[in-house]
């Protein structure tokens, strides 16, 4: 009960979030070296650097080798209780999302995928990988699986420009209604390490989905990768 | 466009969750070797460890050293809009969930946490570290901060056997009304993975939350660890 050894990393984030705030700190302002943080903040080497590590996984700071700890810019916060927001919380705090297409496919529903969504087995599906990048910079990578029989010619469109639920709402009047996601954390692969321009073996959010109409017909089922270091996800709890 | 490379990992995870659930493997039970899945599979041995690693960071399967791979039992799943839904969900999939109180203090309000709770410089507040267990296994560790105005005397309980919310409510006559919470990953740290008996540096969901009363009043500031192979988080997505 009177362990107190558990505390002293958490009382350093708190208190490098609080020097970066009280000294009105901007993004890519440079935080104060490892020697003068340990004596303004009165902690040890070992424990300023596990502090360090949990703030820049977290997105308040960053460190560029050689050079320092920075002050990360603000990162992308998305509420888990909107569909639409990743690209509204981006346009709240000015920021650009943008994305590519890295692979399209129309392919026959396999049994897996069958189970997933209910569709019949050897029914089409409309495959699509985006990378969302904000500001520039890679964030998630999204494969999303969609029941083709209530998008045909969907292929036909830019998901790098436009948006893939307002096609489907406004060009094939299929309404979304709800959905549900599954948050977990996983390693990046090489590959995906690669797109998202992180070190191999990062670890991310993985994140799986489905999107419904009223009538609980599945229209979408997708799997995510997402940088958890440019993406914060939110929650408002009621009791 | 048309680079299929970025798939064929995804593939196996759905066809090992696939290969259990018509199997009708049941936790616990010993999934074939990696020869036999490769073949089985019709994949490499690369694909198909990429996916085991992520199955296993997801909490499907498990691996024993030496023995092999094995179903994982259910995750215990939170739901992220409501406040109660540990024990809660625990006792929808008929787990037991424990609690160890690690360390519990009366401190004096700090710059850092006078920001955080609107509290003022000095006032008291109740510090509350909690390990939880999910069927003897640790899941979580929660660090608790709590404006002890509003519950004086509350050290006095042993929050080992107590739910924290029903003393809150039922001894001090505090309505929780709502709350928030942000989502992020980090590594634990060398006492955490102690804790949570996990290798140190295993990625964890990183939680900070606050709780407030009906009239915006901070009762608690809270952050923890959560190991992503024993609680998966889901959300409800309305549109």
């Amino acid at each position: 009960m009177d362990n107190n050894h558990l505390k002293p990393r958490e009382e350093v984030v708190e208190k490098i979030e609080y020097f970066i705030d009280q000294n009105q700190l901007r993004p890519h302002d440079k935080l104060p070296s490892e020697r003068q943080l340990c004596e303004e903040l009165g902690t040890s080497r070992t424990t300023l650097r596990g502090a360090i590590k949990r703030l820049i996984m977290d997105g308040i700071i960053y460190s560029k080798r050689g050079a320092g700890t920075f002050v990360a810019p603000q990162k992308l916060v998305r509420n888990l209780q909107d569909m639409e927001s990743l690209a509204k919380s981006a346009l709240a705090v000015n920021k650009v999302l943008s994305t590519e297409v890295l692979y399209t496919d129309i392919i026959e529903c396999n049994k897996e995928l069958s189970k997933r969504m209910k569709l019949t087995l050897g029914s089409k599906i409309y495959c699509l990988q985006r990378l969302r990048m904000i500001d520039g910079i890679p964030a998630m990578m999204e494969l999303a699986y969609i029941d083709y029989s209530l998008f045909k010619g969907i292929e036909q469109y830019d998901f790098s420009q436009e948006s893939l639920y307002r096609i489907m709402e406004e060009v094939y009047h299929v309404k979304i209604d709800h959905g549900s996601e599954s948050l977990s954390v996983t390693y990046v692969s090489e590959q995906e390490a690669e797109r998202l321009d992180v070190e191999n073996g990062t670890p991310v959010f993985y994140i799986t989905g489905h999107v419904f109409t009223e009538d609980e017909k599945t229209i979408e089922f997708y799997k995510s990768i997402v940088r958890a270091d440019q993406i914060r996800f939110s929650s408002v709890l009621k009791h």
